[in-house]
């Protein structure tokens, strides 16, 4: 990568399905701006793929803007400070947030909607784990779990996208908490990471001809708690076997997002009527509504991790021209854990000062 | 009617869609029990014909067992004690319970489930009102109002079944709270009356070909509360315009009761996934459930009548070999407020103790 150069990924036109490589998202090579008063350079090291990238790039309601025709991908990276021009930012200070799809990004702390945070030096923990188990996807399982999920002991909680990066991570909290965890994964092999990894009690493959009846099998006293990632038929299962009082986290429907709105859409019929009859809350969650706990719920995850009672995975693939494919490959659930694209290495300097814990994959 | 003969429903077969005479729900006539020590017998005088009565026919999960094969229909009635063998009912006495379809109840204090409730002497509202806006429908919409909806002053909530039991006591409260208060109802004329009559601040006829644009333009900031008693389209609609923090009372779903798991089912599209986006809180509510706060809610509401903040109506159908069709009309809502089953008058004796206020429609 020529320093000279930013890549980056602009919007052509609203995707339908998968992204159609350059037709939907363009990967063009442009100049690095010139960092003016106020703004400080970020080289980005580490990108997250979540599979919100997806619906970002539709026009629906959201929580969210849609990215604008023309724009430069929205995406949540790790980026190392090269320049700066504002007291906040030195150069080979390490920060968190909206890198977009890019080798570089200007902040400036005049315009920023979400500012950079910086990371912790020394990083208590690896680079991918900022994007993850202590990220935003790490948080919002915590904080789902706490403000709406609250599994009890002895409660039944199922998990879905089990072997991703929220449900992971929900699922271990859920066991810390005493409750009896299931997760729904899309293959055997996840599964039995699921379980004997990360500790869940079982895991249904919903891949599975018989994903029904092993769902019934996992949870023979219903279910208490849905921590719901994915949406679509396997939700709808779950949510009728829900217990009186239950909740529902809606935190996820990755199933939905590509096809919202088309003809294709959601073909189930989705069992509202057990959350009436069973009195169920559901209630949707999204993280950035939460920024003013965010150090809470990373100082509890930390702590977690530390005494070895929460472990993760990452998928990482390697270089900023296969963001595409990777987004891609989430939605067809190529990854276990947190799917991240590594685009550059921290500078030596950034590495000297941080030792080893630079950009490690975990176990 | 024969003091002799006890006039009852007896469950013959589960009902698909609409409930067919004597095929699915057999009209007899029995002997009159004998009141046993701890009995009491109860004559029903006016029978409370509810949406929910038709699932208590399925067998469901739901939130009481459904109506054995072969049992007296379930029902929530008002009856005079004309028989009693227990010291806290004595005959004269005006009771609210589950009287069942027929003539003639026995009240047992060793196995009664919910005990019959004596009515307030003298009687401060008509006796219909103990089974509407003073009695299970109107407590069902105003806790479910105070637990879940909570609409705030400026805030805009739609109602469903704006013209029915609970819809048009939810949105008068709604009113009461400050809302903006939009109905949706089943023809021109209850939508009028919903106005007129109720003081909601608009109506939609989901019957006119245009009630998409008609909610749309009716709801201009969106929606903040759904007090949802339909379900269906028009549900899917109003869920679609929440705005973010919405909250949607799940306190009925008439139009899934006759259809649910048949082919007919659902047919819509559910718009869960704006339920995520938009962070609403979505929540099941059984009235049932809050038995110790009803002498709360009705004191509440009571207030509210006798200032003349709430107002009432009631459909009345003579006799109780009608009930089933008053069900099957309460489907095709042929109703306006209320629906009732006038089965008998009130003795001599307690009609000269409770003056004139007994078996009295409301205007």
């Amino acid at each position: 990568m020529s320093e000279q150069t930013n890549r980056c990924y602009r919007l052509r036109r609203r995707p339908e399905g998968a992204v159609v490589r350059d037709t939907d998202l363009e990967f063009r090579e442009e100049a690095v701006p010139d960092t003016g008063p106020g703004q400080a350079l970020i080289r980005t090291l580490l990108l997250s793929v979540d599979p919100t990238n997806r619906p970002w790039m539709s026009d629906i309601r959201s929580y969210i803007a849609p990215v604008a025709i023309g724009s430069v991908m929205r995406g949540i990276g790790i980026g190392e400070v090269v320049a700066s021009r504002r007291d906040d930012l030195s150069p080979g200070d390490l920060v968190f947030g909206f890198t977009g799809w890019q080798d570089y990004t200007l902040s400036d702390d005049a315009t920023d909607e979400v500012p950079f945070a910086v990371l912790p030096s020394p990083l208590p923990a690896p680079l991918g784990a900022f994007l993850g188990v202590l990220g935003h996807t790490g948080i919002t399982a915590y904080l789902g779990l706490e403000d709406i999920g609250r599994p009890q002991p002895g409660e039944t909680m199922v998990v879905s996208g089990a072997a991703g990066a929220v449900g992971s991570v929900a699922g271990q909290l859920g066991k810390v908490r005493g409750a009896r965890v299931v997760g729904v994964a899309g293959s055997a092999e996840k599964c039995r990471h699921v379980v004997e990894d990360l500790g869940f009690d079982a895991c249904v493959d919903y891949k599975a001809a018989d994903w029904v009846a092993q769902i019934d099998a996992a949870t023979p006293d219903g279910v208490d708690v849905d921590f719901e990632n994915v949406g679509g038929p396997v939700m709808d299962h779950v949510v009728s076997r829900m217990n009186v009082g239950g909740r529902v986290v809606l935190c996820g429907m990755i199933s939905e997002y590509a096809g919202y709105h088309s003809a294709a859409g959601w073909q189930g019929q989705f069992e509202i009527l057990q959350v009436l009859l069973q009195r169920v809350l559901m209630k949707g969650f999204i993280v950035l509504d939460h920024g003013e706990r965010f150090p809470e719920a990373v100082g509890h995850l930390a702590d977690l991790l530390i005494q070895g009672r929460l472990t993760y995975r990452e998928t990482v693939v390697d270089g900023l021209e296969n963001a595409r494919d990777a987004l891609n490959a989430l939605f067809r659930g190529e990854n276990t854990g947190k799917m991240l694209v590594k685009v550059s290495d921290p500078s030596d300097r950034t590495l000297a000062r941080e030792g080893a814990a630079g950009v490690v994959a975990a176990t």
